[in-house]
């Protein structure tokens, strides 16, 4: 027998027609009535965990759902995370870092459409959900639209359809098909058991690069004590040096012992610094490369990582490290 | 007889190796002895406008690029910006506000590869562009991997592959087949002619918001004369107003006239205020939603719409209007 537990969140899975728009109201026992019974070998526990549109989940609550978990081992076989799909990306990210070699299966699921409405993906997405909890493959993972993806290269990238989650720069981990849940993975069980890490810090700052961007909000963040910054390059990863020179801006970043990290707003195939002047430039001058990773791994990653170290060095070895399948190294 | 102009901006497929790598060289006649004779009803100038890398391409120039075309449309049929891919999809949208109603073709090309080099895409792409450019077409176009697109719905996706442009949330104008240039489309000139304006302000800042930001950089926008704010929120646009309350930021923000643009950070579908709780506080607090228009025609038609107006209620009207195909509304 498995024994899963459902922690629900809240998110469109969960909600219902309100005054002010769709918002999240159903409990787990409405899920389990909706699911009924799955299978004789599996047994599910549902927790009213939150109730919130993913909008409004915040780091701290990525703490308690990672406790919560860690901290139940004993009790279950595989977990499951019913969230909104706003962040959920960022969620199964954070997860990733936070429950470092967790030897049980963590699966974030939701749906484009409330579980009460026809049609609706959300059924399919548990059910999903639900086989990949019970399969023993250890990690975090998100289950939509009959995908199993790694959940630190998860990203959504589309509003509406129900394929709204892609798995980045990075193969699916399976998929539910004729034969049922496929799985194209051998993770296994490693040695060393769950390292529990919650630590974060959320002094961080995204900036997207645009032609003509105003530098003085790098001046800002070095005097409001921001401890890491991500820039979303262009294509490569590349920056302006000419007339507003961005790479002098990181340089006194880094000098300053402020991480600057460097990626692209480009969705697929990530960001290499080696190939292009702009590029060298920005390693010359201390930024450092996030290459292939999604911009929700990075944020979340940054975040982890400060929550350890505030060394630049040890950063920077960090984000060279791949810690939980997150970034391709070459 | 066709004329068409060729403005050699630079850009991956002008560049060559240097000691720093791949950096912008490559002359206009050396692209001519390149492409060769392409056919006897089209005939070619070319101009070494700059040789930048595209991550350097600033506002102003786009505004010399534009103010060069708008100058010259009694000498040419068409014309070409060959440019690099890093910035491509901002100056192919910019060039759409400011060259409205423009009465020929106008088509910005680069590629992924060097022209110098084997296997390179850069020849196939400047080939498609001429026939665009000789198609008598109007408007702002990008050929790229044997497409045609609205350079106001183009957008950069992919780092390395040949295909890295897609046409978001809008169909191609036209391909390249075994039938040569086919193109999708019914647009005419029209009776109006060219609406050459080239005025903008840079003074404006995109937000990628995740969870746990910190607020405290809307007070830095505000008193540091930002003049437009684009937030790229989750989803369908969907902002935190619990414990970390970005509305309540929009609010104040709005009431003091800087508008606060509202869009998603997911690349395909569009963002819609109106479906959840969030998003309808979203409109309540006076955010403005971009629809389904892209990152890079968000940013320049802000750019663009606070060069003819700083009034908030202009700014909201030119946002609910399309001006040039780049948005589409219900």
């Amino acid at each position: 027998m498995k024994n899963i537990l459902i922690l629900n969140t809240g998110g469109t899975f969960s909600s219902e027609a309100s005054g002010h728009g769709l918002a999240p109201s159903i409990t787990g026992d409405e899920i389990m009535n909706r699911l009924g019974m799955v299978s004789e070998d599996i047994s599910i526990t549902t927790e009213d965990f939150c109730s919130l549109d993913s909008a409004n989940i915040m780091p701290e609550d990525w703490v308690s759902i990672a406790k919560r978990i860690a901290g139940s081992l004993s009790e279950y076989d595989g977990y499951i995370v019913i969230h909104g799909t706003d962040t959920l990306a960022y969620t199964s990210s954070m997860l990733s870092f936070m429950l470092q070699n967790i030897q049980v299966p963590v699966v974030v699921t939701g749906s484009q459409m409330p579980l009460t409405m026809p049609l609706s993906d959300a059924l399919m997405n548990l059910q999903c959900a639900v086989w990949m909890a019970a399969s023993g493959v250890p990690g975090v993972f998100v289950a939509f639209d009959r995908k199993i993806m790694l959940g630190c290269r998860t990203s959504k990238v589309r509003t509406v359809s129900f394929n709204a989650f892609e798995s980045i720069n990075c193969p699916y981990i399976g998929e539910v098909n004729a034969f049922g849940l496929q799985l194209y993975t051998d993770r296994r069980v490693k040695r060393t058991g769950i390292s529990l890490q919650t630590d974060y810090s959320d002094k961080i700052a995204v900036l997207k690069v645009f032609p003509g961007m105003d530098l003085d909000i790098f001046s800002f963040l070095q005097d409001h004590g921001y401890e890491g910054v991500y820039i979303e390059g262009f294509g490569l990863g590349g920056l302006p040096f000419l007339r507003r020179d961005i790479t002098a801006e990181i340089r006194k970043a880094s000098d300053r012992g402020l991480p600057i990290l460097v990626g692209s707003q480009c969705r697929y195939e990530g960001s290499d610094l080696s190939v292009y002047e702009t590029g060298q430039r920005i390693i010359d001058c201390g930024g450092i490369p996030v290459y292939d990773m999604t911009q929700e791994a990075v944020v979340t990653k940054l975040m982890w990582v400060l929550g350890q170290t505030k060394k630049y060095d040890q950063i920077r070895w960090l984000f060279g490290s791949d810690l939980v399948g997150e970034v391709t190294l070459k």
